[in-house]
């Protein structure tokens, strides 16, 4: 017997929409589309500081250019002609384990180590060692491209100018510093990191954290898979490990 | 012989990145993310009403509930075990011609019967007249569930209230007049149809109207796959044509 | 640095392509369509036995109607418009741990199973006890439709005239009757195990097993999708759990 | 209101399941696999001889090699670590109107032709005329990689002894003949257009084409996205346009 599907997401009729109990015309024009999002996950709405944080989460994974696999697979399908949604969906595949769920898995280590003891630096160094002697990489430290990941920095800057850097910042920092001190090299916490450590600040769950790094991207390879499709012609050979940025270079914001 | 890929969206090297332009870090914490997917997919950042009108625009959509074909599709897919970005993808897979894909025919529709007369009645008569005699539905016009879609008027108001009803919006407004007036019953502009003639107002190209959707869209999918993943036994047989909501009610935006 | 991708799958240059060692153009008309797969699959072909047995393992899991989540994620894209790619990779991707990736599971459970006891009835109490104390349901045991699953019982049948049921087989109906005594009801072998213990004593390895499911669904698939997009407007409501069949009936293979 | 699906494909009750009529108890270790396709795409059994041409022509497809965008999409995807079902969606996703999908075009336009005259040179001539004067290119000659391509002929050569190169194959033949002389140039027929003229010829509509072509094609995607997984590390860079083949060479079929 099928059982009648429940769900406390939106509540849809005739002539009304409520998300999350808000009515959607009570909204439009009032939340910003990342509050909406917020709202939507979590079932609350963020407060002011806690908006410009996740909006800040959001913009900062935006897009990385066209090396990343999910890049790759969106515009190698588009090139086949493929619908916009299929060649999108080709690049949310590619959104896994390996490549945006470093951010899951980070959560998930420094919420562990959290755990083990009040002190994030006693905590962090217990964490360190049992990572180690288990032969465990810990997800979040250090990156393929950028030695220091210049997005960390602005992000933890942004936390503390709005006093969101919670206990999971001071975490991942005492972390980076046991790592760096057990391995005797840097490795620095990285995007990935960065943002594992704020969304656990803001209590969004582990299992959420994949599809917060999807939202942000699909826009980046909807804007890929528009430019493969209008400047280049169908079942090329894509050269993808290399290519050549032919766009506007050092704009500045107009913050008059 | 494989040609160098050129991309004018985002240039990543070591130490920075920058998206059309502006370096990620001055963008984090200082665009909004809504903003920044208009800047990554027109290429230009909006100004302070255009702000307002998209992000309204992606909230609208935000979410329909658990009937529409993408969410049906995501949650039977996550309803086998899954990972998250597997269920999305099938959704995104739904948003095609006959879902989410209106908003593109309809702004097309728009765009021609524009072209018609400088006058929007007259373009309208001439564009109903010839469609009729086509034989041809006009996109974003009706809807299968809301009798009077209450996104419509909301996201018009807000557009009025920003002086961004443009020339779009009033052709928008005389097609549904001509079309009622031809079929002798209500034939009202439906968010499909409203977005699409927003969009054209915000001079985006109807080829990027359904990434548009998907974007808005793609948070519903992933808050409707957690909860399918949570609440729900696997391989349940699902009844998607009815169901129940049990989450909150009647809540009101604070706006102290 | 990129690294020069190796595959010992196919060889293609100006004038020729080889499939495992073997020219295409020699196995075009000499060699049959599953027996290709079990080349491509394992690097060799199958004798003549074992081609009858794959050949039948494949037919039986050609389609089940349209219950299967796969077949609803497929009909559900399919009914939005989409191409036939989109929506068969829809299905494609319902084809998981609960839907299909049980024959992978059982592959699993009935070779942990016979490295126990070199006697199956005494490997298959030990397992069956310790699955038990460890509260694990045994996959390919059990149907949530068929009282008893049709095609077990002719594909034993087959692989018992080939001479094909090995140790494999044995094992899975030592645990049958292991299962069945220790629970006092009947959990017979369905067809998910049934191909679990064929594939085994073909010396599949677990990881194929979700492939060989998907290479014989995939036909169904399409059928699917096809039937959908000729037979039903687009957009409608489709109720899933319930359905007519209204093709021919009783139809006798023609053996003279 | 929902209607009750209708569908002609399966019937599926508590212990039965029939395919387009046939018990599926009596399908299985009688008819091969490819034969069971045809059934489940045509609602027919083929006869002999049918059944042997269709089964070379899913063989001559089966794969090819590391370069096609639907074998780079699916490696892509499976090394970030994706389950194997969703690196075969997106390889998938990837078989569209450019790859792939010249198959049905080539069945479109041969039938196209054919019905201009009964003398296939006739319309042949008459069929290259005009397209030239469209400026429309054929689909079904020429290729990319191989000058002759080796398929063709032998799928050709099959045809002939069994008697099953009808009207369609004719017509391919003509226009390949008219076009090379039209043009100046050799035009092959390519695989794409060999296998269009069979399908043709066995009466498949066009729309089955890229279903076909799928079919034929998921082992070649399943095979390599194990291999990757098997023999790479997750998140390499792939360099998509060269690699090195190290599988065996020169192996003869055993045709005692």
């Amino acid at each position: 017997m099928a059982e009648l599907r429940k769900t406390a997401i939106a509540d849809v009729a005739a002539a009304r929409i409520s998300i999350r109990g808000y009515e959607i015309t009570d909204i439009i024009g009032r939340v910003s589309f990342a509050s909406a999002v917020y709202l939507i996950l979590k079932g609350e709405l963020p407060n002011e500081k806690q908006a410009v944080l996740f909006e800040a989460i959001l913009v900062s994974v935006l897009d990385h250019g066209v090396s990343p696999p999910s890049t790759i697979a969106a515009v190698t399908v588009a090139n086949t002609g493929a619908a916009l949604n299929a060649a999108v969906a080709a690049g949310i595949l590619a959104i896994n384990k390996f490549h945006g769920g470093a951010i899951e898995d980070s959560m998930t280590a420094i919420t562990e180590a959290a755990t083990i003891s009040d002190d994030p630096d006693e905590a962090a160094s217990v964490f360190v060692s049992k990572s180690k002697a288990l032969g465990r990489r810990i997800a979040g430290f250090g990156h393929r491209q950028h030695a220091a990941d210049p997005r960390t920095d602005r992000l933890f800057e942004l936390a503390r100018e709005l006093g969101l850097n919670g206990k999971c910042v001071l975490q991942a920092e005492a972390i980076e510093k046991a790592l760096s001190e057990s391995s005797g090299r840097l490795l620095p916490i990285n995007a990935d990191g960065a943002i594992a450590a704020l969304l656990c600040d803001l209590e969004f769950p582990p299992t959420a954290a994949n599809g917060i790094f999807m939202i942000a991207r699909v826009p980046g390879l909807v804007a890929h898979v528009i430019e493969e499709q209008e400047r280049n012609p169908p079942m090329r050979t894509v050269k993808m490990d290399e290519y050549e940025y032919d766009g506007p270079v050092n704009r500045q914001l107009d913050t008059a």
